[in-house]
């Protein structure tokens, strides 16, 4: 783990490599519920090490710091974050279609990661700065691909076009990453309902949305009133 | 400010007070400033002194903790965004005009109090436990005031009744508060755009969304074609 991805190859077998591969999956996401329950601040190695059930000094094989921890859980959402944007960029779908699938299976991951994804938002500016600038550099390709999407959809006249698609891209990601502060499993909606209304409401949203700032509210309403009937 | 609200009465004339409050406000605005540019933990009571120009002894006056100052940007966070739901409560409106106009206004809120806002919603876990409740316990009046008015709406039928009304507020809260996390003042889009955007975005996404669990994604789309001639 002290390289960005993947266990340290110190040799060994398949079968050692892929027992180590999944210790180390067990650490992080150990560290990540730590972090996430005390805050990193309160963490220590000590007790990340406690909670997996190893010694301290076995743990120093898969990273030299806390920090290091921090990091690993962060590379680890964003691998399955890409992954995502992998799947649903290959869709044979409608750009509005990818948009609602993104937002769906987004979700559904954050629901049932949230420990990792609350430490991916929360605590990424604890990281140093070269750290911090690679994590910035991530986000911004999830963003990219979002906003593409909307683009697509104006292109092909299913948004409006004068919207701007980087703050609507904002906005998706503010209701589907927001999740972290206010869902607990075991709630009334689980993960699937979750992704089915957030990409309901998205794509709802920005289809038929107008931006005529010149007109007053109640003309506004009027406007949007008529476009249903176009 | 020891006590919840307001300045510390120790007698002298409503001049004295008014100064006093004055600067009171500018105390609160400087720590908020300073917490969000370098952290809660990494920022001392001596640090916020300086940054106002007085002694820090001066500044005991105010607060006996950095916890107070923390708690006091929270008081005051609060204070404002009841003024807005007691404004908008107040509004001769439909239910779905007060929620357009609740979703401008908080915005323009939080991207004029960039500062605040963020400590308000990063920090606020910091707290010891009886204060943390009490935030707890006001962010749920504000919860409470948008799922009221998505109740209205579904009871006028301008909002599909089957929709879980808490559930999509936690969504207008995603979308409003997540501004915090990358808005920065001077960018393409002012507090006026932005308060516009994401209220129609908002508005626009839970009129006529409807929440078909148990279709498929292909005939969902389909039958949101179809609701936009009725």
């Amino acid at each position: 783990m002290k390289a960005q991805t993947g266990t340290r190859r110190r040799g060994g077998s398949d079968a050692q490599r892929s027992r180590s591969k999944k210790r180390e999956r067990e650490i992080i996401d150990t560290a990540a519920e730590i972090f996430h329950r005390q805050g990193y601040a309160d963490t220590s190695v000590q007790d990340v090490a406690d909670a997996v059930g190893i010694l301290k000094g076995s743990l120093y094989y898969y990273i030299d710091s806390k920090e290091d921890l921090l990091f690993q859980v962060l590379v680890e959402v964003h691998e399955d974050a890409q992954g995502i944007i992998d799947d649903v960029g290959s869709m044979d779908a409608t750009p509005l279609e990818k948009l609602y699938e993104y937002v769906r299976r987004h979700i559904d991951y954050n629901t049932r990661n949230l420990s990792k994804i609350a430490v991916y938002y929360h605590d990424f500016g604890l990281l140093g700065p070269d750290r911090r600038k690679e994590i910035v550099k991530q986000r911004a390709m999830y963003e990219d691909f979002v906003v593409s999407v909307i683009q697509e959809a104006q292109e092909r006249g299913e948004v409006d076009d004068t919207l701007d698609a980087r703050l609507v891209a904002n906005a998706v990601f503010g209701t589907m990453n927001w999740i972290y502060t206010w869902y607990r499993p075991g709630g009334r909606a689980g993960p699937e309902y979750l992704g089915q209304l957030y990409a309901e409401l998205v794509v709802n949203g920005i289809t038929g949305a107008t931006m005529p700032a010149a007109l007053p509210a109640r003309k506004r309403r009027a406007a949007k009133g008529s476009r249903a009937s176009r």
